[in-house]
């Protein structure tokens, strides 16, 4: 006879109250909690207040903790607070730290919506909405699980902190400091810290994230004159600062994604045998991907060599150009003053101001072959962000990898990020303990786009997903 | 005895009325006739209708011709008249078909005026506001020398004919249709065209203009995937659109402004010995030159080499990119489509066709060569336009150089201009005849730029000039 599994319950729970954490998601999304948007940070605190409330609910201790203001536009603007609580206090038991957001991006039916993005609505399994995956969905997800250990009369095995901020998708403004300031306190003592703000690689298989890209950001300046010029008028007689900055521009990168800066592998780990492994079991599409996002043929041959250029090598993309004409039409100008901005992704165990002082040097010697008056310059306007690795064979990972045999019948992928999510560096940092990225949400979600969804069965498995973490983790022996 | 010219009380009139023809140009700078707003075409229909009473009291048969509609913004709207008048119909006499424009740039005091763009202000010597030399003081110049013929009891040596659009700072739509159409009626005993819509090279000495650039524009654009992707989501794995177009509009023009393109001299007429010589007597300091539009050095080493790159040879200027990043600070796209747009000049006697067929084929075979799967194009959106150029040492040109050697007591250089004033093909096309460019402002007038003057010296001697132009051109034998 098989085993029945002690959570059995609190599954059935979640089941059962598909229909009501669906409700509770249309709340959630019914608030247009946009960060960017000023004018509605009302809005904003509104949904932290909501989140307050639902926490209280649970019996947690909560506090909606003041970041100051922000500038926007020379404006003073006051920050949405960050909702940070406190539930058990068992110093026999586990803490897990879990992060969350509930501000979104904008969105607006005529961006191109198939229905209005703050009115979640269903179609074939599918919950469509803004914040439905990021990252209202996956909050939801932690309250529900508690709850439902709760209503089964289940001891929730471990303790909680949590970390509930609204302005993600702008920047995490004041979060840092807020996370630092509270090291000592509120987070003192934390075990395991885990964030679930990311996505399976695919539609179909879970998989747990232990790693995620840094970045480095340049300006390349070039003046040719006090003012913008005519092209007929000037035309032959001047040193255009345009052609001057295509010049460098034009040899960052080749066609093949290959970074021409020597040296610009500094700092990256070797792959050894048991993380190639890795790479070898993961489920993943190329042609899928590649036709999903509309382009004609992948950059990279295989699966692993894709996967890998874009979670363990640095890539290199340039973004654009201040200062030249940039509108639909024509115009026949001579820019004065051109700045192209291009951005390096570093990955472990890089360190963006060596990466930084790299990219420069070269940066400045192609200007130099160059051999024009311009005036030119190469910047950074911030230190850059480190990336981010863990190890995805230690007992944390274990536990959720046992979680997601337990609710997916399946074993989870372990992937990286191209991109960055900064807090989790900050939260290893300050709490010295073990980060986790455990998502909810499918690869196709479209997260900042139009149509964002979350699907039925990632958002009620998901749950379960997440109690089940919570039990696996209550497990680990110190 | 030194012999009196036969023009002095011609002269002597318009010294007298100095203040008077200010005034009058205080009253055309006053009307705001901008027609890139169609919110201001009642405006232009005003100055054009001022005009026509103008040309009215001097005697002329003045229509104002009916051209049709323009589509802006996807919404029609009524073109502003072309006012065309005729002043004489002596078989004995030289018709001289006059062309000017009443259309202004737009102006705006915030832009950085010193002074009301709209009220005409002297300070120094110079009369500032918006349209004073361009153009509305060389119409005005025209009309101020026949009043000062016909009140001077002396008569007016030839037969004339005016054109003045309201257009011309927005493509002249609808002008070539309308001269096209009068060709064998209003056009048909025309000998010479003079346009005063140019000015001379410097501040001092006078120049008569016999050669314009034309012009190829072109479009390469470069489309990666059907969306924009997110630099760290996605960097590393696609064949990114920017990178390739940056490979393309690299391989246009090297540092010292030589164009890369095989074959696009194509056409350069060989430099005369005779025309060699214009070069080296024409007074103008690079240095003066480079300084003014706070450049560091000039891309030419010497006065000849510059004047010839920008008249005489063909330049290519990359202007920018469309829908790559543009904005300030800093976006983490990688683009899905970018557009770069770049222009040729060119000069006699390159074909736009031919040249362009000659650009299409390069950058086809430079992409070609980059080995990318991403699509591309490169196209045109209009024909280009022609270059311009005739002979300076005409019996029209030297009556010209009569005229400036009473007047201003100095030979004229003579110029060429790189910019393009399509009207002159077309005029010199539809009659046939001599077409001279005549400017009365002068090089650092600022013509589309803040704080546009007139000096009182251009205007004043620029009105006697005109006189004697039309005195000097009813002299020559046929």
């Amino acid at each position: 006879m098989e085993s029945v599994h002690p959570l059995t319950d609190v599954f059935r729970y979640v089941d059962d109250h598909k229909n009501k954490f669906v409700e509770t998601l249309s709340q959630a999304v019914s608030i247009k909690s946009i960060s960017a948007d000023p004018e509605l940070r009302n809005e904003v605190n509104k949904m932290m207040q909501w989140a307050q409330s639902k926490l209280k609910a649970l019996g947690a201790d909560v506090e909606l903790c003041d970041i100051g203001q922000q500038t926007l536009n020379e404006k003073k603007v006051q920050l949405p607070p960050v909702l940070i609580g406190t539930l058990g206090n068992d110093k026999s038991k586990t803490t897990i730290c879990l992060y969350g957001h509930l501000d979104v991006q904008p969105a607006d039916i005529s961006d191109g919506w198939a229905s209005e993005p703050f009115v979640l609505t269903e179609r074939n399994g599918k919950l469509y909405g803004r914040g439905s995956s990021d990252d209202k969905g996956p909050v939801l997800g932690w309250l529900h699980a508690i709850e439902a250990f709760q209503n089964t009369g289940i001891d929730l095995p471990v303790n909680l902190k949590f970390v509930f901020e609204g302005m993600e998708e702008s920047g995490s403004i004041g979060l840092d400091e807020l996370l630092i300031q509270k090291k000592e306190t509120f987070l003192k003592d934390v075990d395991y810290v885990c964030i679930s703000d990311s996505y399976w690689l695919g539609t179909d298989k879970p998989c747990l994230t232990y790693g995620l890209r840094g970045m480095s950001s340049f300006f390349v300046e070039v003046e040719g004159s006090s003012k913008d010029l005519h092209s007929g008028m000037y035309g032959g007689t001047v040193y255009e600062a345009m052609s001057d900055l295509l010049y460098i521009l034009n040899q960052l990168v080749d066609v093949k994604g290959k970074i021409l800066i020597p040296g610009i592998d500094e700092g990256v780990e070797p792959l050894s045998e048991k993380e190639k492994e890795l790479y070898e079991k993961i489920e993943f599409d190329v042609d899928a991907y590649i036709s999903e996002i509309g382009a004609s043929k992948s950059q990279k041959e295989t699966k692993e060599e894709l996967l890998m250029s874009n979670w363990r090598y640095p890539s290199l993309s340039v973004h654009g150009i201040e200062g030249a004409f940039s509108g639909p039409g024509f115009k026949t100008v001579i820019p004065r003053k051109v700045t192209g901005k291009f951005s390096i992704r570093l990955v472990p165990n890089q360190i963006p101001s060596r990466i930084s002082e790299i990219v420069k040097n070269y940066v400045q010697s192609v200007w130099e072959k160059r051999q024009s008056p311009n005036k030119f310059k190469i910047y950074t306007v911030n230190e850059g962000g480190n990336p981010w690795k863990t190890d995805p064979f230690n007992d944390h990972f274990l536990a959720a990898h046992e979680a997601t045999k337990t609710v997916y019948n399946v074993e989870p992928d372990y992937t990286r990020c191209g991109g960055s999510i900064p807090v989790t560096l900050t939260l290893q940092e300050v709490t010295g303990k073990s980060v986790m990225l455990l998502p909810m949400g499918a690869g196709d979600d479209s997260a900042h786009s139009q149509n964002e969804k979350i699907d039925v069965r990632n958002y009620i498995e998901g749950t379960k997903l997440m109690a089940a973490y919570l039990y696996e983790v209550s497990k680990i022996k110190h």
